[in-house]
């Protein structure tokens, strides 16, 4: 993978740090460096090979951990907003008489600064790369644009009328329309997002496949969430969510099936014999109390699984570094067993394996050559992450967002020294302050 | 309990936040402050109280959470030398092959500077007070003391020869020994520490306990953490580690027992009976696969129960901020029920139950006069705590220890603006990774 020999120049050398490639052999190289020409990684290897390289800018790892940006595969960027506004609450009364409310009250506005207050927080806690999945996406991609942020997004489509578009005809065509829109953007993916088997008709997951298929793109949805939801579709058509949806032909390797939650052995061989990829959100589904989803065995299987941290209102941060330490002990507990869900397989699951889950395994997810540059520094010199006999072990179970020190998508430093260098913090912070006392009120 | 019209002068005042001050009412005050003068709180209201007031020195929480400082009710301080030296593998394997060999290899300063550095992470993170088992106690309690920490320090007593103090006749004269010389300490308690019902025979016990019932301190003791310990003590004795403490006469108000994650009926009825304390440490016991205790049934029966983070080896981090948000979403997902441990229940076992849990209830745990200074501020305008509705949902479900900007202990500035006062850092990062070297050679 070293081509150190074959470049000598670079715009940026990401330097003097533990390289975790988190590439197919998880090859981890102490003091290593990256080179990055422009949106792309050039070179990976020991930094006593890149001491002849002349670069505009080199960043100085200082013995930290130099490795790929997280990547949240299932979030509602905009529910920043409801951040805290309802918790602890039998799960209708939330939805009823506090979410679906605050909802009722969104426009492009408080979605757009919604959405750049969850790409600040992304970015300050390493994450470089998120799936969303909400109303008003058109300032949803606006917003991580601005932001650096490299984005799959989609509106969520129903039966029901869209507080933003109306009726599902205009839900369709306004997903047409970003696809058109972004097409071939460095940064933002389009994916067609139907929300659940429940919420939406066989018309509409069938058009939704199709037009995700014609188009090359991610179809994104709720699967087995709750064991409510599960048996009200037992009910309605007497199958599990995930029969109804392989009845329906809608199973394949670009269909990313979020929380997955309750799952029947069928469902497992079905998920694993279409390649299904696999959105986990433990702390949302803790907080939620909907249940836990059986990642060990989807893994055994060959299940690609990333993670996610759902929406704010149901987590209620977006920091993926104490995801996954959630993510490793909470099966743990689960199954008895010390020995399920690894550093290094929950790490993966929030790297390369959630690249994979959105279909972006060949641009991101890993330190590669030829892959785009998002890249992450963690700074390791603190207490919490002394001493240091693994980096894997620290980054899954002891490090959180706040030792994330710089931060590179696609190329561009978006956060050095924990400062964002995309987002203007405090004019975010007043608008989103401004819009809470809206939506109280 | 505002005393701000009582007294006019203060050598501290901590002003311009809301204050959560944990009292029996759960008082809050938006824009309060609390009055510090030496050691003890004087005063606490809204800030206009304090208009007229005269203050050797102001420090402005700048809109962010005054609170007490976080209570760990059960840690192994230096355990953070073998933070991330051996994860993921079965426990007797675990402790065999990576933990008791490592263990063998400590000495004094070692567990000095291991000590020294839980201490950094802990004030770093919000911790003020802490409860520490282990090994060479007598440096524990130096090496908190030197930091400025409140802590109760026992020197851990079992069957077999200890690596320290040899057979457990001298482990009861190093105990009386740390008695006689900390007595009276404003910062440091001593408690008479058996290790657990398997590892200390009947006799062990019942000294244990009439050492500390006559010295009035704390008896502290693991209590059926796993079935494997659980199953032993019945195969042995017939009867759980609860029903056999219930037999020597061992359970009283102040015995702490530590996880507690195997329960029977019976047990429970036990320990409400004796107002037996409980140490909650969910993050170790789900890392360990141990299993997860039945504390909303124990808050139900009115049993204390404080939360604590157990040893570094096997949680891998001090951060009682996300043992708060772990613990809470746990029991939800345990249970089914998104109700149980709301937010202020699980801050109340951090602050005032923790303090109850240690005996120490009368003196920290809460801001009111009278009580000694331990306050911590949060820095709330970050992404990640806006926009802020309930200040006590962002400390459980969004916060991290990182959010602490200042700690003051016993009325004396231990951090401010994240930066250590009582301890040097940078020499206590050097000394711990050389005996990390020393640990793996």
């Amino acid at each position: 993978m070293t081509k150190a020999d074959m470049n000598q120049t670079a715009d940026i050398l990401v330097t003097n740090g533990t390289v975790l490639t988190m590439d197919a052999n998880d090859q981890k190289i102490t003091n290593g460096t990256v080179a990055i020409v422009k949106d792309t990684i050039v070179a990976v290897g020991h930094s006593r090979e890149f001491a002849e390289w002349q670069a505009s800018r080199i960043i100085d790892a200082q013995g930290g951990i130099i490795m790929p940006g997280l990547i949240n595969t299932h979030t509602h960027a905009a529910m920043t907003l409801f951040r805290g506004l309802a918790d602890d609450l039998p799960l209708m009364d939330w939805l009823n008489n506090h979410i679906f409310p605050a909802e009722a009250k969104l426009d492009r506005r408080k979605v757009f600064y919604g959405t750049k207050l969850a790409c600040a927080e992304m970015i300050l806690s390493g994450t470089t790369c998120f799936c969303d999945m909400y109303l008003f996406e058109d300032v949803v991609a606006d917003a991580a644009k601005e932001a650096g942020m490299r984005a799959v997004v989609g509106e969520v489509l129903y039966d029901f009328p869209s507080p933003h578009y109306g009726p599902i005809e205009q839900g369709f065509a306004f997903t047409k329309q970003l696809i058109d829109q972004w097409k071939d953007d460095p940064l933002i993916t389009i994916a067609v997002e139907p929300h659940s088997p429940y919420l939406c008709a066989p018309d509409l997951l069938r058009k939704a496949a199709l037009m995700a298929s014609e188009n090359h793109l991610p179809l994104i949805i709720h699967v087995s969430e709750t064991n409510s939801e599960v048996s009200a579709m037992k009910k309605k058509y007497g199958k599990t969510p995930v029969e109804y949806l392989a009845d329906l032909d809608i199973l394949s390797s670009n269909l990313l099936a979020c929380h997955c939650v309750i799952l029947t052995d069928k469902d497992i061989s079905l998920l694993q014999k279409y390649d299904v990829k696999v959105s986990h959100n433990p702390e949302s589904n803790m907080k939620l109390a909907s249940g836990i989803s059986p990642v060990p065995e989807l893994l055994n299987k060959g299940i690609c699984v990333g993670l996610g941290t759902d929406g704010c209102s149901s987590n209620n941060n977006l920091d993926l570094f104490l995801e996954m330490d959630t993510a490793a002990k909470l099966h743990k507990v689960n199954t008895f067993d010390p020995t399920v869900m690894d550093a290094l397989t929950v790490l993966r699951m929030c790297t390369i394996g959630g690249a994979r889950a959105l279909g972006l395994n060949k641009i991101t997810g890993s330190l590669e050559s030829g892959k785009k540059a998002d890249v992450i520094i963690v700074n390791t010199r603190k207490p919490h992450l002394t001493p240091m006999y693994h980096p894997e072990s620290h980054l899954v179970y002891a490090a959180k967002g706040s030792d994330v020190e710089v931060s590179i998508i696609n190329g561009r430093v978006v956060m050095e020294n924990g400062r964002l260098l995309t987002i203007d913090l405090e004019e975010v912070i007043e608008e989103v302050n401004k819009i809470a006392k809206e939506i109280i009120t």
